[in-house]
Parts: C-alpha cells; sequence; structure tokens
C-alpha cells in the first residue's frame, strides 16, 4: 500500500547556460526536481515558497503530475528563490553567477496536517537550519531522507550533524562525502559517514552512479549511460526524488527495496539530464524510466 | 580446454613513494602486473627484456606462478628497465620522478615457436612499434588485447591506431579515453573509440570499475570496495592480464565470457592495490580473488 512523501526543499527559477544551449527563467531547486521525480512513485506533497513571479504553468506542472502543492507558500511581496549558473569546459565545472535568495530570506516552513502525517519525508538540499524546522513538525516520521550540498557542509556544519542524526538515509555527491567526512577514499568516507548517526549512506558519482552504505551491506548501481548530457543541473536531485517515491510507493525500507529504488533512481536522473528542468522526464515518464530500469540491471549482473 | 596466452610488456624495476609507505626496486612493469594476475587463470608466457641488475629472487616469483619465462631476454650489458615514481595529495596524482629505459632502448622482441602459437595475446602498455612488432610474429592469433597509456597516444600515435585496428579488445581508462577520442563524455568516447577498429573497448574507471563496449552489448563492472589502497601502480595491467587470462581459461570470447572476466578482473586488481607489486595477490592468490568476485556479483545486482 503506497505511503505518501513529503518532499521539502527549494523551488527556484534557474537561468542556465551550457556549453551547448542556454534557458531563462525555468523551474528549478531541490524540491522541484526531487517532486516531479517522486510523482511517478508515490503521492508526493511537496513544500516550499515561491513569488510574485512565479508562472501559473510551473503550477500546473506540478498539479499535472498529481503533486499536492497545498503546503507551498505563496508570498506577494518578493520574488522567487533565483540561481544564475553557468557550465564550462564541457560541462567539467560549474560557476554560479547569481544566487537570489528573495522569498527563502527569513522562511519559515509551515505544515498542513495532512503534510504532518507523512511517513515518508525527504529533506531536498536547503538549509539544514530549515530541514530540521520541517522535521520538527513531522509526527511520526517513519524514513526520513537527508539530502545536502557542499555549502552547507562548510557553514552550517553544526546543525546539518545533527539532523544526519536523525536520518535513515543521507545522501551527497562524491566530493561532498569527502569534504564532510575528511577521508579521500570513497569507501573510507561512506564508512566514515556511517559513523555520524545516518542509518544509512548513498554517495552519488555523477557519470558513474551511485553507493550505498547500510548495515545489511554494500551495493553499487552504474548511471544509465547517455551521450547527450544537455543540463545536469538536479539530477542529484531527481535522484534522490526517485529513490524516496520509489520507497514510499511501496512502503518497504528495507535493504533490498533501497537497492531496487537505486536502479530506479539511477534511471530518472538520466533522463534529467538530457534536458532543461524536468522537461524530458514529464514527456516520457514512467514507461521510459521503467525501459532504463532494465537496461541498468542487465548491464550491471555478469550472470 | 584452457589455451595458452602470451603476455608481452615491460618488465620493470620500480622505487615508488607514496603518502604512506615506500619500496625500492620492486618487481613492476605492464608484463610482470598482467603474466602474474593471469597466471591464477591460464598457462602464462610473458615475453619482454631485462637487464643485468635482475635479481633471482624475481624470476623465482615469477616461475612459482608457473609463467613461462623462455621468452624473457637476459641482457647482461644493461640493466633493467627503471621506473622512479611519487604519488601525490593522497593518491591523487602521480609524478614520475625518474625513467630509465635501458634495455628496452632499441629491443627488438623475439618469441620461440610456443609462443608464436599462442591463441591469446595480451598486448601490454609499452610502446605500439613493439607490441606490433610481437604480434607480426604470432601466426594465429584468436583474441588479441591491446592496452597502452597516455603517452603512446601523444607520440605514437599513428602506429597505436594501426595496432587498435588489430586488436579484438582495446583497454585503456578513462582519461586515456577521452584523450584518445577527443570526447568528454565517456559513453561518447567508447562509442567513437568502437569506431577505430577494436571488436570492443574496456574503459577502466579507476576506484569506480569499468565499462565494456562490445557489439552484443554495454555493460558495467564496479570495483571491489577497498579502504587500504596502499599503491595503485599496476591496477590496470593486473585487470587486464586477469582479464586476459580468463578468456585463454575457457577459451570463450563471447561478449558473456568477457564481463564474467570483467569481474574477475576487478577482483584481482583490487588486490594489487593493497600492496606494493603483487605482494598481496601472490600471497593470498585465487581464494581470495574467487571471494571477491562473488561479493561484486552481489553488490552489483538489485534482484
Amino acid at each position: 500500500m503506497a505511503e505518501k512523501l513529503l518532499v521539502s526543499g527549494s523551488i527556484a527559477y534557474d537561468c542556465i547556460e551550457t556549453p551547448l544551449d542556454k534557458a531563462d527563467y525555468i523551474l528549478g531547486g531541490s524540491a522541484s526536481y526531487a517532486s516531479l521525480a517522486s510523482s511517478y512513485f508515490a503521492p508526493t506533497l511537496i513544500s516550499g515558497i515561491v513569488g510574485n513571479d512565479f508562472k501559473e504553468s510551473d503550477v500546473k506542472r506540478l498539479t499535472a503530475r498529481a503533486i499536492d502543492i497545498s503546503n507551498i507558500k505563496f508570498e506577494q511581496s518578493k520574488p522567487t528563490f533565483f540561481w544564475r549558473g553557468k557550465y564550462h569546459d564541457n560541462f567539467n565545472s560549474r560557476e554560479t553567477l547569481d544566487v537570489q535568495v528573495n522569498v527563502y530570506e527569513d522562511y519559515k516552513p509551515e505544515l498542513n496536517a495532512e503534510a504532518r502525517s507523512a511517513k515518508y519525508v525527504l529533506l531536498g538540499n536547503i538549509s539544514p537550519v530549515v530541514q530540521t524546522a520541517v522535521l520538527d513538525m513531522i509526527e511520526s516520521p517513519k524514513f526520513v531522507i537527508v539530502d545536502t550540498m557542499d555549502l552547507w557542509i562548510n557553514i552550517e556544519r553544526q546543525a546539518l550533524e545533527a539532523i544526519v542524526k536523525r536520518a535513515d538515509l543521507l545522501i551527497l555527491n562524491d566530493s561532498e562525502a569527502k569534504l564532510f567526512s575528511g577521508e579521500r577514499n570513497i569507501i573510507c568516507a561512506g564508512k566514515k559517514l556511517m559513523g555520524f548517526g545516518a542509518k544509512s549512506v548513498i554517495i552519488k558519482t555523477g557519470e558513474y552512479g551511485a553507493m550505498l552504505f547500510h548495515k545489511d551491506g554494500f551495493f553499487v548501481v552504474p548511471a544509465f549511460p547517455i551521450e547527450s548530457l544537455h543540463d545536469p543541473t538536479g539530477a542529484g536531485d531527481s535522484f534522490a526524488g526517485a529513490l524516496a517515491g520509489y520507497l514510499a510507493g511501496c512502503d518497504d525500507t528495507s535493504f533490498e527495496a533501497i537497492r531496487k529504488g537505486m536502479v530506479v533512481a539511477s534511471a530518472t536522473a538520466s533522463m534529467t539530464v538530457e534536458s532543461f528542468s524536468c522537461y524530458k522526464l514529464e514527456e516520457n515518464g514512467l514507461d521510459e524510466i521503467n525501459r532504463r530500469r532494465d537496461y541498468i540491471k542487465k548491464i550491471s549482473c555478469s550472470d
């Protein structure tokens, strides 16, 4: 029986320039990417705040995926969180050209009764102070996923460490895992992060896939092989969203379920990077996710 | 029925300094690493040249693994090929401090009748001119593996391209694959290298494992997770050697056999990097290779 999933994090407008293309004011932010991904697997509630420039067409993109938007605060005094970034050197480096926090300045999350009763919670990448405020409102969480980024490791370490202790699963990428743990070997990093109090840890390794550290074992999923990288933005958020949605959708938090969820998440994330925003994912949907999931299984088992 | 495998390449003495330890005049070189690895799977003949400083104890290390050394030329006028290197920044970069080609200067490989009749040939990393001279002596090769490195891509590209056209399998690492193909996306690099004429291509991705590009499909093997990196030297040579040995040992060159061989190769290479030279591999042998092979299978299949 599917459980509902609460996804919190940022909802943003992004202006992105890549070596191939550019896009202005497209829907971005960790909660947008994650909830669009999770919506294929579980009833999803999104929590966040948007501003006076938020487009009706973007509201419709969320509701078209049956995402419950009643925990999005529509603030009329300021614009939506804004990020402008540029990918250089054939996607090998990313530069932030502008960030305007806007509505997320002094943001105090609020949740309705439906959201507070969620058993599955994805605390998408945002300040650990906001993540903590959200989690404090959840009545009896069954499985809490914390995603983060280098910024919070550097400037909000104490709050991050506190929320990680309450996590069933911590998700970060390889450079963040090395930064947070102080280890340079990725296996040592994962093991050390397990000691930080999260019950399990996933380290995302970009074009190579992701690794799971769990008390019941270790698991590696490859990335779905793509030739047409269009925009890497949001890949990690989509991965986390699809995984969280998968677990909520089958209401199973076992090692086996997380492994299967990682395959689905790898498939979903590969579609996110083949277009700006989540356009390709929204266009191709579950059939293409399942096709890629089956392909990933095929290319990773030797027998 | 096992076929014999001819392994050619360099036989060297290495002086290596790592952030953890140092070792002087230890047996190294692509053919040494590869033949010690392949010896666990197939009758192995090694081809190369050593000098007047080559130690009897190193001869014994090869013969103890039943490696046929009758195609090693023992040259008394000069010392063995010598390499001194240092790993910096917690193994993230390697610096060559000294190279003395010594006996490999003007080296003309010679093979006896036994070696010329080999069906399986691993042309370990060395100048493509030497690789070509070896392959030209093989009467009717069934499966030819070519390993290489950035140096030859940069200074011997024409000869390298010619030998690659004769290869059943080209093996290189991710940065070499990107350099050789001119592509920055690893999947695009693999596909472009397939167009260079090798029947299949393996791109090694270090701590992440390796990927196979083959007309019958794509395959990814993860690295065996290790916490105790001691010396990365020779990991790629061991990988190539174990894979070549596995294929010769079962006399099977199918896509399925290469996939299974890559799992064995990943297991073997993980032991090489846990000590200087191949000490750990020689100490623990096939039982530990098989244990790691089974573990890699377990961590890479989600069902």
